[in-house]
């Protein structure tokens, strides 16, 4: 299976997603500045897997200031600078305050090997329960096709966003396996063509059939019913059940709201934000302008154009069907549904 | 003022519309397969000014066969070639139509001089009319905008499609002098980035604000209400107000309706099809996967994918706030309006 993050002891191997499809390379990372530098630059990208990278990242941190005496206050600083990679993915945070948490049972008279040691495990637990998670999404999402459908997704929520099978290209390959998802239509995704650069590249290496379109032929796609449910994955998704994905997901939601299609979301409970009422309080992050006006280094709109280019959207939970986690499908009124949800996690 | 089209006697300059914005560079056409040939490749595009280059395409093959003893039947090989260059546009067909009209008042014993001059004057009516009717668009346009707002428009319906002003950029241009447009957003318009490309451009050369975006931010951009306004272009529009036009432009309108957005349409008689009841039998144009894997040469999707790369879609009449001609405003019922106007071209 395809593995877009390896931990090699004192090395966090990832997959340079920029390079993709037409290269396949991975990036040695040996200090933390060059994990942030990828996430900063999307070589790695995608909620869990930024997660995953992050606490590796930190792991990395540790083990360069291990013999420093300012060793606890670089590692506040490392967190800090992963922190600040990237604003929207609230799995970023939620990796980071596990990993710091970890620290935290140690103190000033520890061992620093031992800090180490535990943050490594934890780092690796990460991973390990990113995997598991996977394939319990997949499991149950699959649960929601019954019958052979064409899917629509938007960006890329498959391997390459995760440490496994993917949240909604999880789901996908699931259900494809079940004979329930007989083709996959890709939105290209503009700017940085994640659609049509990394899902279209898995769900191939799969064999699982996949169509490109470009963004703005979703609506006509629907309109002729080449597809029957939209999945996506989620960036971030507050107690209200809104939630923050890729630029361009809150007009697939409307689109399938008009033809009557189910929009599903596959996201971990790493992606839920338990301290956000709703969705309009999510920054957004807001990228360079030359993603959009340059393509590959070549310029394709006039000199001093004004751009705007905010790089996720947020879908209210009323254009959502259900959101697929690994405790189970929620469906509204999603404030009770992520309530319970909370429980769960707390019970377990 | 921007000429997109020029007639010079012997020859037809078409400016290069897929060197823009890079480079400024006119086709010159001196046979009839050259313009054939810029039209298939988008080299002169837009629904009015497609019609009018094919026009002149006319002329032109009417003159390289003036000496051959089948100037009749190579008359109507032009017309057919030129007919058979793009199908979803209807200005291309009444444009070669109206000019085999005017042919046909000749007959074997006429004169071909007087054949080849009659042909050169109404294609050079045909340019001066769409002038006139852009002008008379943009005026009536204009009357739908009382207060200052931001518009959206999709593709390029401006003075690159057209020999004149533009139908949505002309209105567009009209509303911003009197004050009532304050900033225009142009979808960049994947895959072949008219909007990126033209609309940027001739807005920028007239100092109207303009900001663009990838086609899958327009949802966001109207839900934190950046825009009050939708105007396009139109290919076709069929006897119930049905609009087929670039591919989007469905997505768009759907979007639209979601936040109470009014869609305009402007376009001229020429790309009303009379004879058709509505747009769902439009033939929609296919064009090649390429445009949708390759960038610049550059390819960014995996080889060997699937691609579906419609040119247009179909707007259903039920999206549609008004229609705005060169004989005034229409709004629904569609088939009442359109009736009417069809009465009032007659009476003209």
């Amino acid at each position: 299976m395809l593995q877009s993050i390896q931990w090699k002891e004192n090395c966090l191997l990832l997959l340079n997603q920029t390079l993709l499809p037409n290269k396949v390379e991975y990036i040695e990372c040996r200090d933390y500045q060059v994990v942030a530098e990828a996430i900063r630059r999307l070589e790695v990208r995608g909620a869990p897997a930024i997660g995953v990278a992050a606490a590796f990242g930190i792991v990395l941190g540790a083990k360069e200031f291990s013999n420093s005496q300012y060793f606890w206050t670089s590692l506040l600083k490392v967190a800090e600078e992963l922190g600040q990679t990237r604003p929207t993915a609230v799995n970023l945070f939620w990796a980071i305050e596990r990993m710091m948490s970890v620290a935290s049972r140690y103190d000033k008279n520890s061992d620093i090997a031992d800090v180490i040691l535990a943050l490594e495990h934890e780092a690796i637990a990460i991973a390990a329960e990113d995997l598991d998670m996977n394939s319990k999404i997949a499991h149950f999402g699959a649960e929601l096709f019954n019958i052979p459908v064409s899917v629509l997704t938007h960006c890329n929520a498959g391997a390459l966003a995760t440490a496994g099978l993917g949240t909604a290209l999880g789901v996908v390959r699931q259900a494809f396996s079940e004979g329930n998802i007989t083709r996959v239509f890709a939105d290209e995704t503009r700017p940085l063509l994640q659609g049509a650069r990394l899902t279209a590249w898995e769900l191939m290496q799969d064999n699982i059939p996949v169509t490109i379109i470009t963004d703005n032929m979703t609506g006509w796609v629907m309109k002729k019913n080449m597809v029957q449910a939209v999945i996506v994955g989620a960036d971030r998704i507050t107690l209200n059940g809104d939630v923050a994905n890729k630029i361009g997901t809150y007009g697939v939601a409307v689109l399938a709201k008009e033809h009557n299609i189910p929009f599903y979301v596959a996201a971990p409970v790493s992606t839920f934000d338990f301290t956000m009422e709703s969705g309009l309080n999510i920054p957004i992050e807001e990228r360079d302008a030359t993603e959009v006006t340059h393509f590959a280094g070549i310029r394709t709109a006039p000199e001093g154009i004004e751009v705007f280019n905010p790089a996720f959207d947020v879908t209210p939970s009323s254009l959502i069907t259900a959101i697929i986690t690994e405790y189970g499908v929620l469906k509204g009124p999603y404030n009770e549904a992520i309530a319970e949800l909370q429980q769960k996690i707390k019970g377990v």
